[in-house]
């Protein structure tokens, strides 16, 4: 699981220079930054309407929440890409700011 | 690096039952649902004016995307907590409509 | 131009009842009220975005602008008559906060 | 009523110029427009948040919902100023798409 986000990194990389046609990541890329932007604030505005839902604790609502969030997740990273910002900067920051890191055992036990 | 979430979600899970008073994770879900959805909207609008200002290769709009995306990231873990959903289900999404997965290493492989 | 919202609101209040497969209006209605939401936030991240871009003074960004807003202006008032509110409950609460009205001049006089 | 928008636009305009420290208008001009835009990213999501809530038929949350499309109407309003673009333009815009206009009688008639 831990290397999920990684191997989706090093696909959407190679799918950035696919044919457009053929490839949706490659067809964002195309289109450009503002593109990218629009389906981030649309999939965040979707994730927050299935959350809405999902209070109800209806299952096809709680599959929406998971469904959005992936899509939200997902153009995070072709924005990321697009700009040419590692997605572990990211994670870095998060870990920096918690105090955890997969480099640095001794917080991470600490934190347990 | 490959544990960042996982780490990060146990800590989220600890510091959701923590005093309000001391903790931002716990006043996030003591103030509820909307509130957490409202910083999720929130922090995709700074991602999204942070990346337009990114354009200019500017370094500190570079940490500005990766400070908001961080933001934004880091919230959606709070919501997924809040609902009940593990960010497990989120990263296999992912991982099934890419064909990737850290416990499937043909699949892995397939795709490169 | 002053009665645009008031005859806009009206033919929005003609055509909800339309068939949907000729009329945008009735077919938001018809999909509900999170589908009119999805537009509002999406419309929103339009505006935001041509707003950056208008910074540079480049005259199809100002139209861009202009075309974003009224598209999130419009949907505004199609959720708030989904929702069976009257626009004109919207602008009295903005006269009441700024202390004008088209019907109390004193008001208006008082706020030059 | 009808003339809200304009009276709005004209304080809007006067406060603009005040001093940052006493009017929030000022204050908004001063920080700038990404500061603005974050408020328009703002104001919809809690648009939508309410909306959402009102769905349940709570006065309150109808009441919210007049609230923050208000904010969401007032930040837009804000925006067209700073970036000196005429609230009516946006106005003009809609009435040309659906054949309306204060000025254009004809049009409101057959529209009826």
């Amino acid at each position: 699981m831990s290397d999920t986000l990684e191997q989706l990194t090093e696909i959407l990389e190679q799918r950035r220079s696919a044919d457009p046609a053929h490839s949706y990541v490659a067809s964002l890329h195309h289109k450009g930054l503002n593109k990218i932007l629009e389906k981030i604030g649309e999939e965040a505005t979707e994730t927050i309407l299935a959350a809405k839902d999902a209070q109800t604790g209806v299952e096809t609502h709680r599959q929406a929440v998971i469904a959005e969030t992936a899509d939200l997740w997902f153009h995070s990273l072709v924005m990321l890409s697009h700009l040419g910002i590692a997605h572990d900067d990211v994670l870095n920051e998060l870990a920096r700011r918690f105090g955890v890191s997969g480099l640095d055992e001794k917080a991470a036990r600490s934190a347990d």
